[in-house]
C-alpha cells in the first residue's frame, strides 16, 4: 500500500539482506522503520508488538527462521538442526494465540529438511521466508476481491448512493499483514473501485490498534471513517448504522470458531441480535485444522496489566507520553483475544472465496483438509 | 461512604448554605472538593461532568433549582415563576438521557407551587433539594440490602468460600449518587457483611469512569477488584469467571428497557449468551413511566469527539495530562448511552425490592404506576 505516494510492505529484505519493518509502536504519531539484525531481536519484536497482526507475525516468524539459520552452526548439520529446533520452539513461545506463527515456523522446518547442508538449509529458509511474505500479500489481495462482492451487494440495496457502513475491530488492515490486509482488504478494493464506503473504527482497547493503526491506514488511503469507543457498536447496530461487520482472525478452527482481538465476540453478539452480517476475513494460514471447539481449545494469551493501566498518546507539545488512567494501587487483567463461536459468524472470507463458518463450508473451500476432522459424527 | 476514615457525601450544603461537591474531574489522581456558587456554574458542572451519575445528577439538579430560586426576582411572584420555569428548561437541557434530572426539576416545580411568595418558594426549594438528596442516599442504602440477598444466594453455591465475581460497567457506585450507589451498593453491603466478593471493573471508555471512579471507590473501601478493558467481559463470561452482572441505569422504561452507559447492551448480550444473571440497580427516580420502548424512545446524548480522541491520565512525574490517541485528522463519534432491551435483563433492583424487568414485574413493585401504561394490550 502507499504511504504518501510511496509503496510499502510492512516487512522486507533490502538488497544487502537487511530485514526492515514498519515500527508499529510509534504509529500513528510518527512513521518510522526499524531494522532487525538478530534472531533474539526478532523474537522481541514479535513479543513486544513492534510488529503485530496475524499475517505479519507469520511473515516475521518466517524471516526469523532465516535469521536463526544465519546464526546456527554452519559446519555440522546435526548441530544446525538442533539449533533450528530450539529456535522454532522459542519463536512459537513469543505469542501463543496466532496460528500463523506456528504455521510459518513449521513450514520453514519442513522446507529445510529438503536441504542436505547448513548452507543449503539457510538458502531454503531465505527463499521460504520470501515466499511466505509474497503469498501473504497475494492471499490478502484475493480476500479483497472476494469481499468486495459482498460490499457491492450491500451497496446495491442502499438508496441514493449512501455509503455502505462497515464496522471493524482492531487492525486487520495491511499493517497486520505484509500488504492489503484481511478485514480491510475488501474495503480498499471497494473504495478503489469507486464504491461509497464508510468504516466505523473500534478503538480496540487496551492497545488501541483501531485508534492508532486502522484510523491511520484509512486516512492515508482516503477512506471515510470515524473512530468510536469499543462500547458503541451495539448502539450503532440497534439503530441501523452498520451494514456489515468484517473482522480479522488470529486462529480459526475447522468448524469456523474464530479467535480474534478481545471484544470481537461482543460485536458478533450484537450483529447477531440485530441481523447484521458478520464476516471473518483470513488467509488460509490462519486456519488451525487440528482444533474444533475454539472456546475450549484455543489458548488465549494473557498480557501484562500495564497495557490496561497505561495509555500512550501525543501531548499538546507533540511528544509521545504514557499516562496512567487508574489509581496507583489498581490491579488489572489483560486477555488479548476472545473466541467467537461459529454460530455467530455469517461467513468466512479467504483467498479461496467466501464460505459458511461450518465444517461443511470450510470443507467446500478446503477439500484437502476434510480428512483432518477429529469428530466425523 | 468513608474516604480515609472521614464520612462524605458527593454533594452537601455546609452551615453557611454553601454547596459543595466532590470534583469528579480530578479523581482518581487527586481528591478535591469544589464549591458551586451560582445556577450557571451548576449547569456547567452537570454538563461538563464535574458531577455525573444518575442519582447525583438528580440531586445536583435539585440544588440547582434552589440556587436558581436564590437568584430569581424576590418581589414579584409571577416574575419569580417565569424565572424558575426558564431555569427548569435550562437545567433539563444540560444532559438529555438521565431521567433523574427531569424528575428532580419537576419535583421542585411541583413543590414550589405550594408557596405563595418568592421567599416561601425559595425555602421550599431548599427543603426539597435536601429531601431529594437524603432520599437518594436512603434509596441506595436499601438497594444494597435487596441486592445483597442475590449475592448471598450466589455465594452459597460457591465451593470453598470462593468469592462471588461481579462484573460492573461504568460507575454506579456512591460517586454516582449522593451516597452508597446503585450497582455497587449490594457489593458494599455484602462486603461489609463478610461475604467474599470480587469485582471486575469495566474501564468504560471513553470517559473511563470504571478505571478512574469505580476502581478508586472499591480500593478506598477495601473491596477486591481488577480493572479490565471493556472488551474483556465476554471472554470472562465464556469461561465462567462472572457470577453476576450488576449495572446502574440512567433511565428505565415502564416495561424495563434500561438506558445506561454506552456498552452496557454488549455486556447484557454476553450475559444472556452465557446464562449469567444480569441485573439493573436503580432508585425509583430513574424510572420513566411515560416510555415503553427504550431503544426507540429514549433520547441518547451524543457528546464531543474529543472525549474519544483525547485521554487524560497521570504522567510519570505525577502531573495529569491529556494525550491524543489517534492521528490528528481522525474524526470520532461519541454516543454516551445505549439501551438494553428488557428481554436481556434478569431483574431490576430498586429500593422497593427485586422484580422482573417487565411491565408486570414493575407493576408489582409500583402499583401506583400501573395506570400510566400507554399500551394496555
Amino acid at each position: 500500500m502507499n504511504i504518501d505516494g510511496k509503496a510499502y510492505r510492512t516487512i522486507w529484505l533490502d538488497e544487502a539482506d537487511r530485514l526492515h519493518v514498519i515500527d508499529q509502536h510509534v504509529l500513528p504519531h510518527r512513521f518510522e522503520t526499524a531494522t532487525i539484525t538478530s534472531f533474539s531481536a526478532l523474537c522481541d519484536a514479535i513479543r513486544n508488538m513492534l510488529v503485530r497482526g496475524a499475517g505479519l507475525i507469520g511473515a516475521t516468524a518466517g524471516y526469523g527462521m532465516w535469521l536463526a539459520a544465519c546464526e546456527a552452526p554452519a559446519k555440522d548439520t546435526e548441530a544446525f538442526d538442533t539449533f533450528m529446533s530450539d529456535a522454532a520452539t522459542a519463536l512459537k513461545r513469543t505469542r501463543p494465540t496466532a496460528s500463523n506463527l506456528a504455521w510459518a515456523v513449521d513450514r520453514q522446518l519442513a522446507a529445510m529438511t529438503r536441504g542436505s547442508s547448513p548452507e543449503e538449509k539457510r538458502h531454503i529458509a531465505k527463499v521460504t521466508a520470501q515466499a511466505i511474505a509474497d503469498e501473504d500479500a497475494e492471499a490478502c489481495k484475493r480476500i479483497g476481491e472476494h469481499g468486495k462482492t459482498l460490499l457491492e451487494a450491500l451497496a446495491a440495496k442502499k438508496a441514493n448512493g449512501a455509503p455502505v457502513n462497515i464496522l471493524t475491530h482492531c487492525n486487520a488492515g495491511w499493517l497486520a499483514f505484509v500488504d492489503y490486509g484481511s478485514a480491510l482488504s475488501p474495503v480498499y478494493a471497494a473504495h478503489n473501485a469507486g464504491l461509497p464506503v464508510h468504516v466505523w473504527v473500534d478503538e480496540t482497547r487496551p492497545r488501541n490498534q483501531g485508534a492508532s493503526l486502522t484510523a491511520w491506514e484509512l486516512s492515508r488511503h482516503g477512506v471515510p471513517h470515524a473512530l468510536i469507543a469499543d462500547n458503541a457498536g451495539g448502539h450503532l447496530m440497534q439503530h441501523g448504522q452498520v451494514d456489515i461487520v468484517i473482522v480479522g482472525a488470529d486462529r480459526v478452527t475447522r468448524r469456523g470458531d474464530a479467535a480474534n482481538k478481545i471484544g470481537t465476540y461482543l460485536k458478533a453478539l450484537a450483529a447477531h441480535d440485530n441481523g447484521v452480517p458478520f464476516y471473518v476475513a483470513l488467509p488460509s494460514s490462519t486456519f488451525d485444522f487440528s482444533l474444533d471447539d475454539g472456546v475450549a481449545e484455543i489458548p488465549i494469551e494473557e498480557r501484562g496489566a500495564a497495557e490496561v493501566r497505561i495509555m500512550s498518546g501525543k501531548t499538546p507539545d507533540g511528544s509521545v507520553l504514557d499516562v496512567q488512567i487508574c489509581p496507583d494501587e489498581t490491579p488489572a487483567r489483560n486477555w488479548a483475544f476472545d473466541v467467537t463461536p461459529n454460530r455467530l459468524i455469517t461467513g468466512l472470507i479467504s483467498e479461496r472465496g467466501v464460505c459458511q463458518a461450518t465444517q461443511e463450508g470450510i470443507d467446500s473451500l478446503y477439500p484437502e483438509s476434510a480428512g483432518t476432522a477429529r469428530h466425523d459424527s
